[in-house]
């Protein structure tokens, strides 16, 4: 005998992965005594088998109807029966909650004969014919997939003929007809008669609620929640009650707590007269929990007995959907129920309270994404908004500010106290001091990884990315909907970073209470329940976490803010951002150098502008260690680019303009230019090739140390090599490295510590790590880098390009940029960790680059016993509570 | 006591690593019995610790000191005595061989008062202070570090004031004149006398010879030859013996068998009255050994006999140093000889007719470099030639041609009957037609891994590359070398792929044998001793081989070729040059297709041409297997250049001429423009992001061999899917490949067996490739590629960018795209192959790209268990012998 199918009488919620969460936690409640109409779930591992063959369990029907013979003894009634019809519905349900995209069908077990039967046992035949019209509904457009809309226009028909607006106007007689109209619509549809044998239109029920695991919406869905797409469904078959039998009958849902706000207290809406269905369409107005006490006080009071007892059980918030039959109550389901992040903060924190979990457990009841949406101002959802478009959600939070097209103009009119939106078709380096100007960026192009969305979520601001319906005409200074409203430079728009809206006009913001606090600028108390509970659960995973949270930071200020937020050091200090701006032109005349005195002159003179920006960084992280990463980016990303340059003296010639200035650049443009630049000439490469550079840089990092040393603070310099694949070439660049700190402690007579490490951001130095780490310090994983080269995938390039067609398709879940591909790039880390360790126990092991902030990877890196992570300062927070939650959740 | 320092009497020709080459024959000829002056050897070890640390070992003096002590109670003289002063030579001795890259001091132990001593010893004035004059000017130089050219002038002077020309015509007096001239000039030059202490002379010549190790010329050489920079070399110290004592002396240096040739008998050269110096120098006209045979019968019958001795003992071919002094027989060196690729052919099969060694060994001592160069043709060495330049020697060869400067008239002048040699500042994908039109191809940019030197590699044709001194210009149909001579098209040029030469006008060039042997064209007896040899030596490496080889092969003409020169099948079929000419403008519509019908219609036109490419191809390749790698390159290489079209179009613009093509164009090549295309959409991207691609190639790759076995053919097509990062890529493409064989089977009444398989080409790939296996029958190593992303180098940048710095500052060896890097890449190899078989123990294995036809790599292969590797035509014998010796060599 095969094993696909559970009576609800034998399992628990323990077997989610099984029976799904309804079929799971049905069981649970029936285990519990909790009245819930009988039934049995057809497990996963059936689904399984279905996806992969196409066809269903060889036995399943068998076994099937074996069930559907103990369900027919329990209740009395059989399917099919003339004179009292046993009822089921096929429910599916998933081991995640994916509400509302898989199939149901109800009232099986109807056909022409039994419809009298019902009709005759409930003495109501408008009720029999009704949930008869019902099942040849769903039925036809569920099972056999016919067009919903020709039903919904015979209902209309037949309201049309009696003269009549509403359902409920439609007699028995009416609703008999109507099942006519269904059954002959079915037959023209489907090509055969609306099944009168109950098994038969169970069998296809469940074939279509498997077949629905499949469907666009339900893959969609699951890509967006990052639910695996080969688990597929349970599906349950269960007795039906009925809440429409009257006014002693009616159906609700109900939370334990308030899922919006947290605050204790039942809270749920209640219809009478009505099946659950009808409560989630909320096409009638629900009444309260309290309502139900007045019409109905021993049900509600069973149903608030129950619900203690689940909350109790599950020891966590539960929603619940019920159903009173003629004064009956039943439990059609439970489960945890979702909260919102203020709830999830408030519930775990006052369940501590109450005695119920412990404040480890509690720690694991809240996620880093929920402190996240916590820490970002949102729009006033009160407000009124005209939506221009919707992009990506590239990094979330609400920013107003009038629409400017440039970076300097960003920069000007934000001097001047007007907030801007930075509003550009893509962004690129060069407008980096706009987007640090600006309240928000809005790109109509590129997706989540892209440089717009990189450096906002960096620099802790909102931007809706790859909006592509607007276009974008920066020359003009304007940007276009494809509804044709035209907003100009200086017109205020509203942007969302955390749902990808633009909005026309200002829409009130609320700040976020919670950043108030880390800032420092709120205390606890003024806070409000929120903060208090964040409060408390921060201190919770502190206590618990293993790995130091770094921040990237590349200024003074960002140094200071992140160690506002917790941050114990900076783990990435790009230096690149110290060539832009006015220093271009040194960069320009490095790279046009003649000869080595004239590119040491440029050297001499880059030197004390880099030892200015480390000794304010240095002083704002006193105490607290530093990584620099000496310079990595390709040299042509100082210069202008190729394409542009190339036309812009091409047409200097046709048309006989100046541009000596323009073809002497050209050259040294046309000889850096690279096919990959990403693989070329970059990172310690550059070093090696450019004898002095890294010299100069490593001797202002230290000096800076030891200016600082002097003033009496305790600067923890780590120089940080990027793009090593061999030890060979650390070697080369420590030396210099360690001959500058030599020459920093004979001219500074004060203590001098440093420490000398490498990126591990290239699948080579991964797999040599036990050769790298004779010559470091310390390693830190570039995990960007490393998932650029390890998946062979330019994150400038893939993401527009084909990402989306890869979630489309299933083949990637989520982004590996986004979440660490443990299969892969973990691997890597995995080996370099382990390697590294083994060549010098003590090796330090970070991680800097996007995955330091993501809860899913910190969780990884905890694994893997790195000593730290390093993110950008607005997501400190959010690392130390999953560093927490690692070490807790184990 | 420290262990430095060994007597010749104590080590053997195993002790190589330690002793060095020379040390160590010096060693074992002693232990021989063979006449060897006494001396002793400073070990390896010893140099290593002092480049390491810059000191000699503690203690290295105290040995020396007692070694010397031996010496001389060994010899009955002393160092500095004034009577009868033992004298030494200071020679270097590395592992392998670096003739002339080292320093060597003489005569030292010679001083004021023992060069008296030597005088009256000898009874030789003249020859006492001219070997007194020696040492102090080569320890002025050598030592001191002193410029050599003072010494010269000073004895220029001296004969000028005698009114003399030559060397000899001065005597004791004017030598003993010098010596005090030289003296002042060390006095002068180095702040301090000349030292009189033979011990102080022993240390500083030995530090010298250290030093030496590390001198740019040695380290170059090193670089070269790929010696590792770490082994140091061994110093060794031996009694001087003189060859310059009269007419019962001399040198010679001999070998015991041709070197050039490979022909049985000795061969040597002699010298009376001279020393080794002179004999190598080659000033002087040396005798033959038949001459000596002639002037002293004795030494030459016991020369005779002591390198039969050396031959059996050595069982190779031998050569040696020797010196006769006043009648007496000394050996100074033997080692097993150098020997062009030819001699070491006919040497190998020499000595297993002779019994010496076995086949198997015989094996051994060729090599598939050797192979390789026997398969050029190379220019006539007695030819006139005019030298315009010399760059990389890309693809070696002798290439004679019309110089043109683009690909059409190359491919019309080619038809025309007119060798041509393609000349370019870079090539592109876009020039295919034309190099293979070209006899060869010679570009000003690039290195050995440019578009060109691969391209020109795959498909055997000569290329010189990065000629930099060369200025092309293609528009005018000429270029111009850097001493202003201009060659215009059509002029002849030869060049000379093995030497990077560039010579002006014909030089006669001479066809390989071998090849015309592999071709068939030529029968082993007409192809001479040489080619006899060759086949000998295939057949012991086809016996022992157990990797198979297949080839790259594109075209049937490829793949004919490809199957005489032992191809087991094709391990690589590229079919994007199936794009491009004529059928470059579908690729183009396909581009700009606008919805899925258009996109079709395009596919549907290219089935037909693919299906007959692929038919071609089957049959040349009848009964063996074919691995068709489905669409690599991403496709805007298929478009115009991004820069130029942008030019074209601003100019165009600007000056008002018509460019509506070119602008609808250009959005196409923007849209499609990548950063980093190595990293972009490309290979099995390419086939999910445009539905029906893969399909359609599938589709004619298994309808040509449906159609080949119904002619009664054999095709064994294998569908290779590139670019696979993750199982589920090659799952979605597998389900289309095996739907089309479906198809195939059923419109085709024949047998029809297929493969799917995929590129391990990212490190992803190799990671994961335990998941991946599931979904593949075969494996095949894209080593190029993987050799990319695993060290983030693209191939077309760092080449030129930053390769040879790293090469110069010893960080690269070698480069990892011409010989397999171990560590990284190979580690991968091992993962992917180890862990792809764990899950599918008959997983088939390969390596596609240039790695395949690389010695060193193939043995590398053999080890990983791999089953077969595939290169270019013209490079699988050299792969079947490389792969035999694999085995052989264990």
């Amino acid at each position: 005998m095969t094993d696909f199918v559970r009576s609800f009488e034998t399992g628990s919620m323990e077997d989610k992965d099984l029976l799904g969460g309804k079929g799971a936690n049905l069981a649970e409640m029936t285990r519990l005594g909790i009245p819930v109409p009988p039934g049995f779930t057809i497990t996963t591992d059936a689904c399984r088998h279905y996806l992969s063959t196409g066809e269903v369990p060889p036995g399943l029907w068998d076994e099937v109807a074996e069930h559907v013979r103990a369900l027919e003894a329990r209740t009395g009634r059989r399917l099919g029966d003339p004179h009292d019809p046993l009822l089921v519905s096929v429910r599916s349900g998933a081991k995640f909650s994916m509400p509302g995209m898989m199939e149901t069908v109800l009232d099986i077990g109807l056909g022409d004969a039994s419809v009298e039967g019902l009709a005759a046992q409930t003495g109501d035949a408008r009720f029999a014919w009704d949930s008869y019209r019902r099942l040849v509904q769903m039925f036809g457009k569920t099972v056999l997939g016919l067009d919903g809309e020709r039903f919904e226009d015979a209902i209309d028909a037949a309201k049309a003929a009696k003269g009549v607006r509403a359902d409920v106007d439609l007699d028995a007689d009416d609703l008999r007809a109507l099942v006519g109209t269904f059954q002959r619509l079915v037959e023209q549809g489907a090509g055969r008669p609306f099944p009168q044998d109950p098994r038969e239109q169970l069998e296809a029920a469940v074939v279509a609620v498997l077949d629905s695991w499949n469907s666009d919406r339900a893959a969609l869905y699951r890509r967006r929640e990052r639910i695996p797409a080969d688990l597929g469904t349970a599906v349950n078959v269960q007795a039906m009650v009925f809440g429409n039998r009257g006014a002693t009958s009616g159906s609700g849902v109900a939370f334990t707590r308030d899922p919006a706000t947290g605050a204790s207290g039942v809270y749920g809406d209640y219809l009478p007269d009505a099946q659950g269905e009808d409560v989630v369409a909320g096409v009638r107005n629900t009444l309260s929990l309290a309502d139900l006490e007045r019409l109905d006080p021993t049900s509600h009071a069973e149903l608030l007995d129950i619900m203690r007892r689940l909350e109790a059980h599950y020891r966590d918030m539960c929603d619940i959907e019920f159903t009173i039959e003629q004064g009956r109550l039943w439990m059609l389901q439970t489960r945890v129920g979702k909260r919102t992040a203020e709830a999830a903060f408030r519930i775990a924190v006052a369940l501590v309270d109450e005695g119920v979990i412990t404040e480890e457990e509690a720690l694991l009841r809240v996620t880093g994404d929920q402190l996240a949406q916590l820490m970002f101002p949102h729009f006033d959802p009160s407000g009124a908004r005209s939506l221009l478009a919707t992009g990506m959600s590239a990094s979330p939070g609400a920013a107003v500010g009038a629409a400017v097209f440039d970076s300097d103009t960003a920069v000007r009119m934000a001097a001047a106290g007007t907030p801007v939106i930075l509003v550009r078709r893509e962004t690129t380096p060069d407008d980096l001091h706009g987007m640090v100007a600006a309240a928000g960026i809005l790109t109509s192009r590129g997706g989540k990884t892209s440089h717009a969305a990189v450096v906002a979520r960096g620099i802790g601001r909102t931007c809706v990315c790859g909006a592509e319906t607007l276009e974008v005409d920066t020359r003009a200074g304007r940007f276009t909907t494809h509804g044709g409203t035209v907003v100009h430079q200086g017109d205020v728009v509203s942007i969302d970073g955390s749902t990808g809206e633009v909005f026309a006009g200002e829409v009130a913001v609320r700040p976020s209470p919670v950043v108030r606090y880390f800032e420092g600028s709120a205390s606890v108390d003024e806070g409000g329940p929120v903060v208090a509970a964040v409060d408390r659960l921060m201190t919770v995973a502190d206590k618990h976490r293993r790995m130091a949270v770094r921040a990237n930071a590349d200024t003074a200020e960002d140094a200071a803010r992140a160690r506002r937020f917790g941050a114990e050091g900076i783990g990435l200090c790009r230096t690149e951002h110290m060539f832009l701006g006015t220093r271009r032109t040194l960069v320009e005349r490095l790279i046009l150098a003649e000869g080595p005195d004239e590119r040491q002159a440029v050297l001499d003179q880059l030197l004390p502008l880099q030892r200015a920006d480390f000794v304010e960084i240095f002083e704002a992280m006193d105490g607290l260690p530093v990584t620099v990463r000496l310079l990595d980016p390709p040299l042509h990303e100082f210069l202008p680019d190729f394409t542009e340059l190339s036309v812009k003296v091409a047409v200097a010639e046709a048309t006989g303009a100046e541009h000596d200035t323009e073809s002497l650049l050209l050259l040294a443009v046309h000889r850096l230019h690279e096919e990959n630049p990403m693989l070329g000439l970059r990172g310690v490469r550059l070093g090696i090739a450019i004898p002095g550079l890294f010299e100069m840089q490593s001797q202002a990092v230290l000096e800076a140390a030891a200016v600082v040393n002097e003033r009496g603070g305790h600067a923890r310099p780590e120089i940080m090599v990027p793009l090593v694949g061999a030890v060979e070439e650390l070697r080369a660049i420590r030396t210099e490295i360690d001959e500058a700190a030599e020459r920093a402690r004979l001219t500074h007579d004060v203590p001098l510590e440093h420490l000398v490490g490498t990126m591990i951001e290239l699948p080579r130095a991964a797999l040599t790590a036990g050769a790298i780490a004779e010559a470091a310090d310390f390693f830190s994983f570039g995990t960007n880098d490393l998932t650029q080269t390890t998946w062979g995938f330019s994150r400038d390039d893939v993401e527009s390009s084909f990402f989306s067609r890869y979630m489309e398709a299933g083949i990637l879940g989520v982004s590996p940029f986004e979440t660490i591909d443990p299969l892969g790039v973990g691997r890597l880390v995995r080996i370099g960790t382990d390697e590294g360790r083994a060549t010098k126990p003590g090796l330090k092991v970070g991680v800097c680059g996007e995955h330091g902030g993501d809860p899913e990877s910190v969780r990884y890196f905890e694994e893997r016993g790195l000593d730290y992570v390093s993110c950008s300062p607005f997501r400190v927070p959010v690392a130390r509570l999953e560093a927490g939650r690692a070490v807790v959740g184990g």
